[in-house]
């Protein structure tokens, strides 16, 4: 009794290969002015691709940055409205002698497809727009009322959405956003995504001098950037781990012994995981690795540069030294506190002679919990575990999902996580992949989502809408 | 009662000064084999030059880097016998786009010759040979046993020096080396240098993992390799700015009161100085500012790096951090005890999970003192008050002189610095000049200098002799 639009996606699993191929092919970096081509082009080719699919309505929404693009189709009132989520930038590819081949020249090896963007988010994408066009080419319909929105800020923050939500309320007003992004947090076990850390952070400039001095003349009498900054970055954690930032950890509630006795049940291979990265467990004294993850916060210096870096030596004492921060937040901090809080913590440790400069380089974004009675987690956790065969876990997530803050805010819904990416998958860093058989099992749950929010009513979403920010 | 050479040299100064920019023009940029045909011309140039002026013997002497250039005129056994040590290699002229004028064509403002190298070492170089040029075209014989020694590799730590040296002990057998390289201090002070630091160094990686991983998957759960490195850098001094390294100061001794003493009363406009390089005084306690930098050590980071360091951000956990440190050594310490102290502080240091590997990049060189009571301090420090009409001050410079190190090793002699460039000339930086009134001043004391060495018992020189390395 197989589905017929996902037996056809089944078949069809060639040429959606090939159009994930096609698409990772543009190198649509957002954080780098000098790949605005590659934005422009990603944009082109999804008005084409929804276009060609069966959405009539594609094009960009007016946006002061890397405009977002949207598509709907209507089946009429009666039936649920969803949001579908995704984005279409990527991460820069450095360091990009660490890519075993080119980052935008797909290479499938293992069942994995290799390319910058591959897992986050042209993959689970291609799932999303693929599983409508299907709907659309053999029923000529959707189950229920669809919405696209696939932007072009995630990687730098999504740091327009919001003011282009806020100005299409009307437009984009839907029950719930299922957003093709968020990876899954393991490939060997299915899970659902209730809650996801928060983001602040800052680029700062350390300034001891007003230009390089030679060692020789001046080592020893004038203050070093280096040493500065190398004293800034050690003065945020105490010796045993925890952060020394005054006001950094308010607002914070213990989490109920129930929830550290679940995460404590989750099957967790903590060695094999540690021996995967190549590295040893190191955290906040006093909790767990899995309650490190998603229930405590971190501040991570992310870049550290200053003095002479090339080949051989340069004997100078160097009078400027830059960092890049940021810190993931869990419920309860609020993310302007938390930085004003980082940078007060730097000004009173900023020595004489030493001067801070701090550049606001990204939004922030408070942490976000989806309530556990919301009727579309519960949608979400039955398709995937028929998919997957097994019983679903709910985890949340140490990363940061900006645009649940965003669509709560501005639309008054929550966002439920479908993604068919996996945490594994070497986003942010050299070698992203995303595995092919997610093309197959992705396909086949967002056939199955579809249909079974088609049986929603629309009256059991009214108790979860959220005020709307004026 | 003027002394006929020396008036000859001020009558012949324009002639000096078209000599100076001749010799400017010859881009002898040792460290770039691009510019090997400036290193050819200038060999060649020496050569001319020292043979015309009557240096029969002038030639190159074999060397597996830059040769070298060497000729001699003896007066005979019972006179002392000097090496005059100089430098025909130059910096690179980098940043090309910050020069006024093209670097290799000599401009005259202000009383100032403007070019690349025209103070490090050309100018001294030439207020040296023609000096000795004026004694044999007027008197036909030197004053005493004169040996050249010009090289070509000062740039590059005279990297092989040692064994041209070592390879030609008894053709540079002399008594004391009398060196045309390193700056005088100040332009409004008379003085003598008689102690340089030493230095030694290395480069450094941390490693906390097999890759860069995401701040969101990882962040708190894991090392940072730039909180690692920044925790290193920190710990090599104490709050309150000693260095924390055991070892570090072994074998140092208090300097004593009477040296302390005579610092404090040299002329020196410290505000003036921090405000000029836009800094304030930072160092060691309880110590001034000139003792922090001609009797007490340094370490300083010369450059660090790691992580995402481009434009925007890149929410990563960079797991391999980087950097570049030298230490200025004084009397006492042993430079590779203090290299091998500097890495076992970082081993000891080093958290679980991260790895540290060393790069040996440079040589090491112990620091130097000319003994006080050496008969040509004595001579050189006479000369110059008689030239300047004023007392000299004994000082020691910050920076490093290899040849120092190398000349007594393998000659067993010492090296009394005689140049007549001065510290602020720019060298190694863009508009490097040299003062063309140094010229008449520098050939009037090289002048009065030989006159005197004339008079010098060798005998006197006897218990100066350093032992030979073997």
């Amino acid at each position: 009794l197989t589905d017929p639009v996902a037996a056809a996606l089944r078949a069809d699993l060639p040429r959606i290969t090939q159009r994930l191929a096609d698409y990772v092919r543009i190198p649509s970096v957002s954080t780098d002015p000098s790949f605005s081509d590659g934005i422009r082009a990603a944009q082109d080719y999804l008005i084409g691709w929804l276009g060609s699919a069966g959405f009539a309505s594609a094009r960009r929404l007016p946006s002061r940055g890397h405009a977002p693009i949207y598509a709907e189709w209507l089946a009429g009132p009666g039936t649920l409205t969803i949001l579908v989520y995704g984005h279409y930038d990527v991460q820069p590819p450095d360091p990009l002698d660490k890519w075993v081949s080119p980052p935008f020249e797909p290479r499938i090896q293992d069942g994995r497809l290799y390319a910058r963007g591959a897992s986050d988010d042209k993959g689970p994408v291609v799932v999303a727009i693929e599983t409508l066009a299907a709907f659309l080419r053999l029923e000529g319909r959707l189950p229920v009322n669809v919405k696209v929105l696939i932007e072009g800020e995630e990687e730098i923050g999504s740091i327009h959405l919001a003011e282009t939500v806020r100005a299409h309320r009307d437009l984009l007003a839907a029950d719930v956003v299922i957003s093709a992004d968020g990876a899954r947090w393991r490939a060997d076990l299915p899970t659902i995504t209730v809650g996801a850390r928060g983001m602040t952070g800052f680029e700062f400039v350390v300034t001891t001098a007003a230009k390089d001095l030679h060692s020789g003349r001046y080592g020893g009498i004038v203050p070093n950037a280096l040493h500065v900054i190398a004293e800034l970055i050690t003065s945020v954690r105490r010796p045993d781990g925890r952060i020394a930032v005054v006001g950094f950890y308010d607002g914070i509630h213990d989490a109920p012994a129930a929830e550290r006795e679940a995460l404590a049940q989750l099957p967790f291979d903590e060695p094999q995981l540690f021996a995967a990265l190549g590295t040893t467990p190191a955290g906040e004294p006093g909790f767990t690795t899995l309650e490190r993850l998603f229930l405590r916060p971190t501040i991570e210096v992310n870049g550290l540069w200053g003095g002479y870096t090339g080949v051989g030596t340069k004997t100078v004492i160097p009078h400027e030294a830059r960092a890049k921060l940021t810190a993931r937040l869990v419920p309860g901090q609020e993310p302007q506190k938390v930085k004003a809080a980082l940078m007060a913590h730097f000004e009173s440790r900023c020595p004489p002679g030493a001067r801070l400069t701090f550049i606001d380089t990204r939004g922030s974004t408070a942490a976000y919990v989806i309530p556990l009675t919301h009727p579309t987690v519960a949608v979400a956790e039955r398709v995937i575990g028929e998919v997957a065969n097994r019983p679903v876990l709910r985890v949340r997530m140490g990363a940061t999902l900006p645009i649940n803050q965003i669509f709560a805010e501005e639309l008054g819904i929550d966002t439920v996580p479908f993604s068919f990416a996996t945490a594994d998958e070497d986003y942010h860093a050299p070698n992203e992949f995303f595995r092919l058989s997610a093309l197959e099992e992705g396909t086949e749950a967002w056939t199955r989502l579809l249909r079974a929010l088609a049986n929603e009513r629309v009256a059991a979403y009214q108790p979860f809408r959220r005020p709307i920010a004026s």
